[in-house]
């Protein structure tokens, strides 16, 4: 979390000249977004009145090649009146423009506020909010494939290799043979859409018990839905080291989404083992982190175990946690 | 640059309850600030109409002890019109308030942006701003002494050692006579007032030629006044490594001041001196730093020969760059 790159006045209003948002009155770096640099603007407007903006740098060039899709995903979305920002396109139409070798996007600023121990009725409202945008994206014209498939985060394990992951935790090891389990029962031909894929509690604004706003696409990918549901109630329903499960918080997950969008009966079969694998997706890019930052990094490590536990969890549950009590 | 502490929505939201300032819509960690955490928060107003803040977490314990001076400074400030954001106090009319065990302040947030090459127009109004601070701050009753006197940088210095300072550049250690000289000619008995001390480009929001705010008061302290103004002379009219003095922006800063408050023969004779002292101050500060700094850190070290490099600028040039033309 912070802000790479040094974007001076001069380069900021001359960026800015480039769009129909009026004068240039403030910018921030703001510290958020893992691997680009982001600024809160404020700029006169197009028709006078205040308007804000999220100015993203786009500091990897890996990502360069799938803006086209992530900012046409906002876009479509945004249309169809899902929470999600949309992308301000520069006087020529373009959805980003390049400083230097690098990208550059301005987005809608939406406001809201990340929760950190949700409600239930919050839970219900991110629940019914992601069966939304999966609806919505269903004519979403682009593919992006996951990069990040339970076969590619049990190939990162292996590679990592038995003797790196048991310095990270001595439990850690024994979960190759898991992932390999997950990766041969992994379902097949449930409906697909574009998914989030990274649906945390810091990428959702909520005011009150709304959602204002689903940020942060940067991993969304056409993927089965039912998986998408599978990692937003791993990431919202445990405390956050795994080892509780909240399970009001998971059955307002899902019975949000399924207010908007029921489940079929092969989707709710298939939610153990899609929720074991949403958990080795974090625990194998955790491990992969963990091994690539020093531990004496000002960067906080973030701990594998904390889905490894929450995979365990899956694994003994069974069909229990995706109950609506219906 | 960074925000170290996480402040959660809940806690986020029963902190701006003891405010009169309406319901929390938005919060963003920024970017700024070296040993605070700040957030840029947004709320419904306390009239009803849209309002922003920044929130700063004071994170180290010694600042506290300080923060009656800083911030009744902005308030006795601002009171007089001066382009500093005022403390908006709690309900209780606490300036600050504990947050566990760090404090927190909720500050006016003032629209602008940092300049990174003044205009002549621009560096005139800074000066201006400047002058106008220190006779507004002539009546402030509070008292800060200055913690980074040239003796104390000269202490510094000694305190790293010539072994330690060559190591960061060969033609440091040479400083440490000079700074010596510089310590023994300082002047005594200039008129002295609150001072900001650290006014560099970043400290102050523009809107075109206008100074919309002097920000980060966290050095403020009782000083010679044409001390404060050699300070800003350095760090605005020079190119960043010190290397060349920029003469216009110099005449600038010191025809802006002096359109405010008129420079006495005996200030105008320091100036010379005080300039050195002002560069010493950064250079002893930021050898410090870099030698408590590890070099593989993430935190960009700045370089002390930037402002040795102004030292000796300032110890060849005499009078010459403080003339105004008149």
């Amino acid at each position: 979390m912070a802000v790479y790159t040094h974007l001076g006045a001069d380069a900021l209003a001359d960026l800015i000249a480039h769009y129909d948002v009026g004068e240039l009155l403030s910018a921030k770096g703001i510290a958020e977004g893992i691997s680009n640099s982001n600024w809160l603007i404020e700029t006169t407007g197009a028709g006078g009145q205040g308007a804000r903006f999220i100015l993203t740098m786009y500091e990897r060039r890996i990502e360069t090649a799938d803006l086209p899709f992530f900012l046409g995903l906002l876009d479509h979305l945004s249309a169809k009146c899902c929470a999600v920002p949309r992308t301000i396109h520069d006087r020529a139409g373009n959805a980003f423009r390049m400083v230097g070798d690098k990208a550059v996007a301005l987005i809608e600023f939406l406001p809201g506020i990340s929760v950190d121990c949700p409600t239930a009725e919050q839970a219900h409202a991110v629940g019914a909010s992601l069966a939304a945008m999966h609806v919505a994206a269903l004519d979403f014209p682009m593919c992006r494939a996951n990069a990040l498939s339970p076969a590619a985060s049990l190939a990162a394990l292996h590679h990592a290799g038995p003797q790196a992951l048991a310095m990270i935790d001595r439990d850690l090891p024994a979960l190759l043979p898991v992932a390999k389990g997950i990766a041969s029962a992994w379902p097949v031909g449930l409906p697909g859409s574009v998914c989030h894929a990274d649906l945390f509690p810091d990428n959702v604004l909520m005011l009150g018990n709304q959602v204002s706003g689903m940020i942060d696409f940067y991993f969304a990918c056409n993927e089965t839905m039912a998986y998408d549901l599978a990692v937003t109630h791993a990431a919202w329903s445990f405390t956050r080291d795994g080892s509780t499960h909240l399970a009001e918080i998971g059955r307002a997950i899902i019975a949000g989404y399924e207010a908007v969008r029921p489940l079929g009966v092969d989707e709710r079969a298939a939610m153990p083992v899609l929720a074991q694998g949403a958990c080795l997706r974090f625990v194998a890019s955790r491990a992969e982190d963990w091994l690539d930052t020093p531990a004496d990094a000002i960067v906080t490590r973030k701990d594998p175990m904390d889905f490894a536990r929450r995979l365990s969890f899956y694994a003994k549950a069974g069909r229990a946690p995706f109950a609506t009590g219906a």
